[in-house]
């Protein structure tokens, strides 16, 4: 361990830790689900996906089979949603901060993106209001619960102003909630989905719930905007990689995809908990969201620190950052640094948070 | 059979045979191949595509790993490279009749397209000089082997020719080669990568090897075009989906794929000369293409017969074609039919062509 901790430590990607990925159940599912839907799984297939895992994720969502599409992760599938049904030039609104890989497949759509301040209750709803008297945007790509890159869940009463304005001007909700089943604390908050399903497009993934690698997540919405989906999907890649899908029914079918949510909050939870306190412990003078769930805790550094400098200082430190511009739609970060916690041990939580505060005392000292 | 026999036949897409998948051979692949790389398939990787998969296509193309990325199918990797590589307005000169899906693929990211005639011995080398005195374009897509929809193959001399126009010219040569490997007849001829490798993109898939629903495909072409395409695809979808890369190099790197291959070979060969031999006894009066491999014949209609009003007909009679106009950059497909043989019984073939033959005399009678 003492080694270990002399290392760098990444504190860059969301990425589940490698002994959550769950390789030999796999395998196990395999077998059976081969000798049951062999052909299904290997030949060409429509480019909505593998069935029974749309009907099984169309119950979970309460809607029809029509209204979901599974593919090669969520990413894309929001990718494919922009090119089939945006124009270039449109505008859609994204959290500022917000996830930095959906920013640039929004910007290669050739969309506009406009930035709404995201507070700790979830999107400014005053700012996002008086956006509306400016600009006509098309849709809020958000992330509601346990927010990418701020840990921030949306409050329920923030989300119905924010569909009453959906409502009032005609945008649509593209909500992005692969963490959602990752709770750790409180209460379910409803979906936009369940507020507005008539102008939302939910987006999620097995990505943090069985393994990144599988390359499956789903969309639902509107049979008429699956549609278009399904077609553009189908003239990129003609039938989504089906043995993922497969996986992922067969977990979910069987149960034991709870018993995983299940385990991987009690892997993560205590992390959570090591960064919240070592944050604490060793960034009393910072601040800190609060998350409830999720991979990420969002960091403000102290008063006149900036991120781009801190990070090249934390990097001298042996902490990896990830770039916070790049969860900016202007580029402008300010004092904002994401720090991801499922893949680290708590010791190396902690070791992190002593680094972090040296280089936080370094960029001080320097900037006096 | 005999009620096989009255149900629809469909000679549309170009689809393996059910019996051709291998579905308890992956099964038993996927069981070692987690045991061993089972975090690298499941976690997030390189946009690349699977290291040992590489490696094993970098040794076959006699290339470097940086040479090679592999992704969800060969198709989208033409469209990430048409993003990455070219611009809206480039013209990119395909053979006519060409790939459908490929075709689709090309305009969606708004290039220019100009068909070149395939003649049965490869492109017509004249016109495609012809036109670079009108026009600049920066590729030429083209299937030498077995080409889809014609079955028709590129001679060496044509190929030669073909790449000094584009070392002359300056524009890259994009050779999809998916049916290259099955060949049933005759002795390989050079890829254009052989004969030009510093202009050559190249493109293959295991779709039609192993499975279409493992979506797997892979391009080889230069370092630096392979660097953008995988920036795209990180982009795009991040990591490919990992499961069917390790079942594809699983079946590679043992050997087995080439006993698959020869398998193959056998169950398609007397289908083509099924197809042949029918065409000749049902058909007289049409003419077709020789191929030598792959999926398909290359129909003419008699004289005057058209094939949309064909298709209609052959409908009529319990026979599915696909829309041939989707073959011709410009729509126009005078009286050319695609006739997949692969995943058709030879009586299925038989009563196909008998059927086809009805719909050419009704077309002709209605004609007079």
């Amino acid at each position: 361990m003492a080694e270990q901790l002399n290392a760098e430590i990444k504190l860059t990607r969301g990425v589940p830790p490698m002994e959550a990925l769950p390789c030999q159940a796999v395998a196990h599912h395999i077998e059976r689900l081969l000798a049951e839907h062999g052909p299904r799984l290997l030949q060409y297939q429509p480019s909505i996906g593998f069935a029974p895992l749309r009907a099984y994720l169309a119950e979970q969502a309460g809607c029809t089979a029509d209204e979901v599409i599974v593919g090669n992760g969520s990413l894309q599938l929001l990718a494919l949603w922009a090119s089939a049904c945006l124009r270039p030039g449109d505008t859609v609104v994204v959290e500022r901060p917000t996830y930095d890989r959906a920013l640039t497949t929004l910007r290669q759509a050739g969309l506009r993106i406009e930035g709404v301040p995201l507070t700790p209750e979830g999107p400014d709803v005053d700012a996002l209001r008086r956006m509306m008297e400016r600009t006509q945007p098309v849709a809020l790509y958000t992330i509601p619960d346990f927010q990418n890159p701020t840990g921030i869940t949306a409050e329920v009463s923030v989300r119905r102003e924010v569909a009453r304005l959906a409502r009032e001007h005609l945008f649509h909700i593209v909500e992005d909630i692969p963490y959602r089943q990752l709770r750790y604390a409180g209460e379910e908050i409803p979906t936009y989905r369940e507020i507005l399903p008539e102008r939302t497009i939910q987006l999620s993934s097995f990505s943090k719930l069985l393994a990144p690698g599988l390359r499956v997540g789903w969309m639902v919405a509107s049979t008429e905007i699956i549609r278009r989906v399904a077609r553009l999907a189908e003239d990129t890649y003609i039938t989504p990689a089906l043995l993922g899908q497969g996986v992922c029914y067969a977990f979910a079918a069987s149960g034991e995809l709870e018993l995983i949510i299940d385990h991987l909050k009690g892997l993560y939870r205590p992390r959570l908990r090591a960064m919240l306190t070592g944050l604490a412990c060793h960034l009393p003078q910072a601040s800190w969201t609060n998350p409830k769930g999720g991979f990420f805790v969002g960091l403000t550094l102290p008063e006149g620190v900036v991120a781009e400098e801190f990070a090249a200082a934390a990097a001298a430190h042996g902490v990896q950052l990830t770039d916070s511009r790049g969860f900016f739609p202007d580029g402008h970060c300010g004092g904002f640094v994401r720090l991801p916690f499922c893949a680290l041990s708590e010791p190396e939580i902690e070791e992190a948070l002593v680094r972090l505060a040296q280089a936080v005392a370094q960029v001080t000292r320097k900037g006096r």
